[in-house]
């Protein structure tokens, strides 16, 4: 047992409903862990003795920050056709074939190394947790094998064979269906939590309601549990459909009717927030006020993908919450911990109570505050205990 | 002389019109600089040899970012009135005073280490080069001095003793303005370049046309330079004063009218656009396009303050140039380099023609598009050499 006291935390964020507000913030604060948990938390002057010290200096500690939604591993670049977007061109899923070659074309080697890379940078960006989906491989060895490798990286591993058709398969969509609940799970679920679908009749490179439906109810049935991305391009039926199949989180969410906010709020279904998404498709943003209001449960994250939103901030994403989508710093923070945490049933992490995971995100300021105060400077890294 | 050979740059930005393109790019590039100049810059296969070698190993090389309007002369912490702000209170400019207080209350130590901490910031974050302006003292005393201390670390230092009137002077608002002109300038003029003034009829704090005027007549008679705070919270006479005094550069300009933007186009005073601060005040953007589009200059910069924008991340303004002003990523690149560097009047930063300051900055990426295809991600870093 290796015990290490972390001193010098001007403001630590616990979610201990103990300690001062919402955020349960200890001012003066230290936290030992023990064994990559959290042993002890309290005023720096009752911290106990520890086999090692780490002095962060005046700074403030959060949870380790969430990203519930990637899209890591894919090779290729796709600036050219963000930049051509950024002079009108619209997006509506097609640029995926891009990356499906450009990934299918990959060593593993490669992409093991494309992957480290990205996990890494995050990690010096504040995220201890990423959640990884497969998605550009879209046949059964290429999916079976963005999910092989995306498993090396974290627990958080995500089949997304349903990612758009291949356009191989256009001329006979329901084939490749049947190939993604068939063969493709069967390969993909050995290395897999979580089962994800495009359900989004707004893009004819997506799948409908129907086709979500047998994707994620084959899913469940193969063990996995259910994410969607849903109602990103136009109203539609992912949340719905999301919430009655009890996933635990439908992602985008930027076109909500009254019914799909309340089926939300009444649900354990998390609403996910992806406004790098937003940013950089020059969409409109959905609020996050009128989900938290109406009692739903809100995450925030990256969707980090070479297509749509290829930022691995979640400083950013808690910026861009709190000027886009009427969230206060206070709600955001809480939804990059606490709230991507729920969206991946997670309770060990996105809180620093005792017996926590032991992920401490430090900040280069005195208050969580600076990090939607202070957009684009990169403050947060992960602290290596 | 010491000659430093940079090698393995993917793509050199150069905005030299002897290479491709508006940038003047060279792909597969090197570069040469000796004593603190560019030397030779061409394809890596043509290179001359040197005394020392850098790899950049396949990154990107643009000029050093130009930050050309920054208040980093200040002391305290306004990150609760931000949160504030955030839940719906407005901005006038009120605020400034916060750190007025706090500030005149800091030893000369503990400014400078403040100000070294924000400089080093930038750095690390592609900024070679900073304009620093006073405007958090506002007596005589207070702002020689931290005029005299930002001189310690840029020659771009601009006398902003106009910034707001001071509280204690709120009874007489002409006896402050004849101190501005008369005893502060006398004592700051040492230490500045420039000169400029909060020209804005919208806030009870800042200055009126002919109070503007007599500040910036005042400052030219005394030998410096112009620059404006103008058009910042509605339409007001800040462009055209600044026009027509031949002021290097107008900023804010988030209100302009017709008239504004064609005497604009039509002189040699840049246009500097602050997005960061229409981010941290949720104001509405101003239109890049509309004044490229007339044929004025345009530049981007952080505003990089305690009040309204505490940002130090150039990449994150050319990411909002691109989202939210119209702008293209080539056009938003430009703008802070070369277009900056003109409103400072300088042609030896802001780009990379042999007999430029050696500024380089480097991406963690290979192409200078990934800047807003990457939003939040901290790219760019100033290459020591
Ligand atoms: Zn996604
Ligand atoms: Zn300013």
């Amino acid at each position: 047992m290796t015990a290490t006291l972390v001193t010098g935390i001007a403001e630590l964020v616990t979610h201990d409903e103990a300690y001062d507000g919402p955020l349960g913030i200890v001012r003066d604060a230290a936290i030992v862990a023990t064994d990559g948990q959290v042993s002890w938390v309290g005023p720096a002057s009752d911290a106990p003795d520890a086999d090692r010290r780490v002095d962060v200096e005046g700074r403030c500690v959060v949870p380790g920050f969430v990203d519930s939604h990637s899209h890591l591993v894919f090779a290729g670049d796709r600036s050219a056709e963000f930049a051509a977007r950024m002079t009108g061109e619209p997006y509506d899923g097609g640029g995926i074939a891009v990356s499906v070659e450009a990934t299918r074309a990959a060593s593993d080697d490669e992409l093991r190394a494309l992957l480290r890379t990205r996990v890494a940078e995050m990690r010096a960006q504040g995220t201890t947790t990423v959640e990884i989906k497969s998605g550009y491989g879209l046949d059964v060895a290429h999916e079976e094998r963005a999910l092989r490798i995306a498993r090396e990286f974290t627990d958080e591993t995500t089949f997304l064979g349903a990612h758009v058709v291949p356009p191989e398969a256009r001329g006979d969509r329901s084939a490749y269906v049947d190939l993604v609940v068939g063969d493709m799970l069967e390969a993909c679920k050995p290395y897999a939590r979580w089962v994800d679908v495009f359900c989004e009749p707004h893009s004819p490179h997506a799948f409908t309601e129907d086709e979500a439906r047998r994707v994620l109810t084959a899913g469940r049935d193969g063990g996995l549990e259910l994410r969607v991305h849903g109602n990103q391009l136009g109203h539609g039926p992912g949340v719905a459909l999301a919430v009655e199949l009890g996933a635990a989180s439908v992602d985008h969410c930027t076109y909500l009717s009254d019914d799909d906010v309340e089926a939300l709020a009444s649900s354990e279904t998390v609403a996910t927030l992806l406004p790098g998404v937003e940013f950089s498709t020059r969409s409109p943003y959905p609020s996050g006020r009128r989900l938290i209001d109406a009692g739903a449960t809100v995450a925030l994250a990256t969707d980090c993908n070479p297509g749509t939103c290829y930022s691995s901030s979640i400083v950013l994403m808690i910026a861009l919450a709190v000027r886009e989508m009427g969230m206060t710093p206070e709600e955001a923070l809480t939804a990059v911990t606490l709230g991507s945490a729920r969206s991946l049933r997670r309770d060990d992490i996105g809180h620093l109570r005792v017996g926590a995971r032991a992920d401490l995100t430090v900040l280069d300021a005195p208050s969580y505050l600076h990090i939607p105060y202070r957009p684009g400077v990169p403050l947060a890294r992960a602290l290596d205990l």
